[in-house]
């Protein structure tokens, strides 16, 4: 079979500020001086030379580690300076918007000529909550019905001008035809927005939208409305559960099975040896202070302060979140009942992957658990995740990108312009 | 004198979607057809070619006219293939959160390395309620109630970082100084925001903020919190007694007199000759078709249907109008009734301008006005509004700025990188 027909897997790149490591920032060859545009620039570009799909840029409306750019502004200007790879950005739906977050992807999408995509997520915990006049974040019902429909006015929005609505008749006086430019008059529990939006309508039919809840009403928010699902997901067993489930659900949404994308995220350290990926990791890992590791794991596990328990300890009885982490938790407890681990070994564990699938190893080795998650239902692409930058990332795309163009799983130059073409996703309604 | 050491003009140019004549859109020159972001950046380019102090972006959160982008990603777009220009965006207070403004104006400014303006307006018509779950826009005074808390609590927000707070010290693993980290935790009647921000800090210290309102409060608000006030003045004499009221506020809220520029808009079309000047005015007048005209004409006044009324006839007794434009209301309403204008006649008149110091003729007939204006106490510098893009734009470039440059009143060359260094402001505090 050619390459160029065979079943091609989605990569994009999830970038951190300074890398997915607790410790990344303080890794020899991290960039602390430089402008933060200049050095996030210079990966994007890196990344387009490789023909990944998109660079992924998660966000929280409060401060948690190193202060980084906001990311709608952050892919505009990156749009700029990019000609092919995708641009996807998060943006909560907990404290925005609708017609504000319409209108900011919109224009991302007509600056980039088709390349955006929104992350759509909910805010879940105290310190996002008081940024925004609030004591406690939203309970998780009441933030997957605003967001439901937040989406349903997003895209109502993304709607406004159908085919013929633009008459450009210099000679006649006819901008716009109205037949043709659409009202929202939207009134939902949540929100009532009037439209039309006030923004050029999609060169890609609409932003592509990815989801990464993974709660029952999460999952079935993304079967119903999402393009792209990113999850955490440690093996290729649980991979192929959560990728049977969300392909399950899509029938009855009535939509067919490759109109949605499952890409589980991959922490990746690639050497030209074992030995040479896990000296790697072993840097990053001596790195981690545990002030930091206790930070991250108690986010991790529902903003829950493990400061007073001894770190070589077990992991204590947790109550049950109420945060938006609760899947999270569940995942980090039950590996570290599973395996008997310490608060310390616990931390250590997620200090780069944080839950997700994580490889250590040659590309060859990475590229062989990329391709077998890939033909055996466990994944239509990964969400790749350097453990700290620029060399988590040059190394992904020195090493494991080429390894997989060499087995035909991905593209070596881009066939479309736009992000829904990079995806292999229909054209939305 | 030498030129380099005389008080020098601020200029920037006011772009709209097609020009700032109703009928833009409708000239030969004008393009449609190229996607809006590379219209843009032409322009933005041009300006920044003639060393002016920004480029300045109107918004609107409804459609109002042509659809266009949204301020904030484009500037932040156009930050990355500029490299001096100033960039300010209008964001209003009225539906938006300040967090998020703040976010994206620091973020702006870091991505453009101390180049952010931030035109801070209130919402205030119909439209745009709609398009945010309200019936009617919000009274005067509660949205100057609620702007004046809004940019407290953003400029409280982009003060996070105190000098010292980033030590970014890898071998002792202190990235920052919680000391010098600023919480905000503000409480006020419409925000209660705890801070700190999660974007890095200011390059310029803070990104400039500019205001435009024209009422007792308005002026007030501006006086207490503006470095740069726009304003719509269509003649010297009413421009010398809002200067004069600006500068005389600025000294009850401790400020110094040069802490504020005054900027009024200048609409002005440029000839060879005066006839040819007219003649470019009279392309876009004969393009005004009544319905557009009238539609211009209604918002102006508080967003009242004129059209029952007889085109030849006089302009009716309005109501006072509750809605944001009541300055301009009694501005257009004493223009028609001392000059005994139709409504026809009134929104020709307005077609271009809206109100604005309007110039028709040569460069130096234009240049020897806003010379006038600054030198007679009515202007710090002056917003240039083109008729119609790129046309009118290039033509205030190549022939109205050298005139002014010859002069010694506008400089040659960037001397300073942030768009507070162009603007001549203090540092703040």
């Amino acid at each position: 079979m050619a390459a160029s027909t065979r079943r091609q897997l989605s990569l994009t790149a999830f970038l951190m500020r300074h890398g997915h490591h607790v410790a990344a920032w303080r890794h020899p060859d991290t960039d602390l001086s430089s402008p933060p545009f200049e050095v996030i620039r210079q990966q994007v570009q890196s990344a387009e030379r490789a023909c990944l799909d998109a660079v992924f840029f998660a966000d929280s409306v409060a401060l948690t580690g190193a202060p980084s750019l906001e990311p709608l502004t952050m892919l505009a200007a990156l749009a700029a300076v990019t000609s092919r790879i995708g641009l996807i950005a998060t943006a909560t739906t907990t404290y925005n918007e609708p017609y504000t977050v319409a209108r900011q992807f919109a224009s991302l999408d007509s600056i980039s000529n088709g390349r955006a995509g929104w992350n759509l997520v909910t805010s879940d915990n105290a310190a996002e909550a008081a940024n925004f006049g609030r004591d406690r974040h939203v309970d998780h019902a009441v933030r997957y019905a605003r967001a439901r429909e937040f989406q349903e006015v997003v895209k109502g929005l993304w709607n406004s001008y159908g085919d013929g609505a633009f008459v450009n008749d210099k000679a006649a006086g006819r901008l716009l035809d109205n037949a043709h430019v659409h009202r929202l008059d939207y009134r939902g529990e949540h929100f009532s927005v009037a439209g039309p939006l006030n923004v050029p309508p999609s060169p890609q039919g609409r932003p592509v939208v990815v989801q990464a809840g993974s709660s029952e009403t999460g999952r079935d928010l993304a079967a119903a409305t999402a393009d792209v699902v990113f999850t955490a997901q440690p093996s290729l067993a649980g991979s192929q559960a959560f990728y049977r489930d969300m392909k399950g659900r899509l029938a009855g949404y009535g939509r067919a099975a490759d109109s949605l994308r499952v890409t589980p995220g991959i922490f990746a350290v690639v050497g030209e040896s074992v030995g040479e990926a896990q000296d790697k990791f072993g840097v990053l890992q001596d790195l981690i202070e545990p002030q930091a590791g206790l930070a991250l794991l108690g986010r991790m596990i529902g903003n829950f302060d493990l400061s007073g328990y001894p770190l070589d300890g077990p992991l204590p009885e947790l109550p049950v979140t109420q945060d938006g982490q609760r899947s999270r938790q569940q995942l980090l407890t039950s590996i570290a009942q599973g395996e008997n681990l310490t608060i310390r070994q616990l931390y250590q564990r997620i200090a780069g992957g944080r839950g997700h699938f994580t490889v250590i190893g040659t590309a060859a080795q990475i590229a062989d658990q990329m391709q077998q998650w890939f033909e055996e239902g466990g994944a239509d692409g990964f969400n790749l995740m350097p453990p700290a930058l620029p060399g988590g990332l040059d190394d992904l795309l020195a090493q494991v990108v080429p390894e997989l163009q060499r087995r035909g799983l991905f593209r070596t130059a881009y066939e479309g312009s736009t992000l829904r073409s990079h995806f292999g996703l229909p054209a939305p309604d």
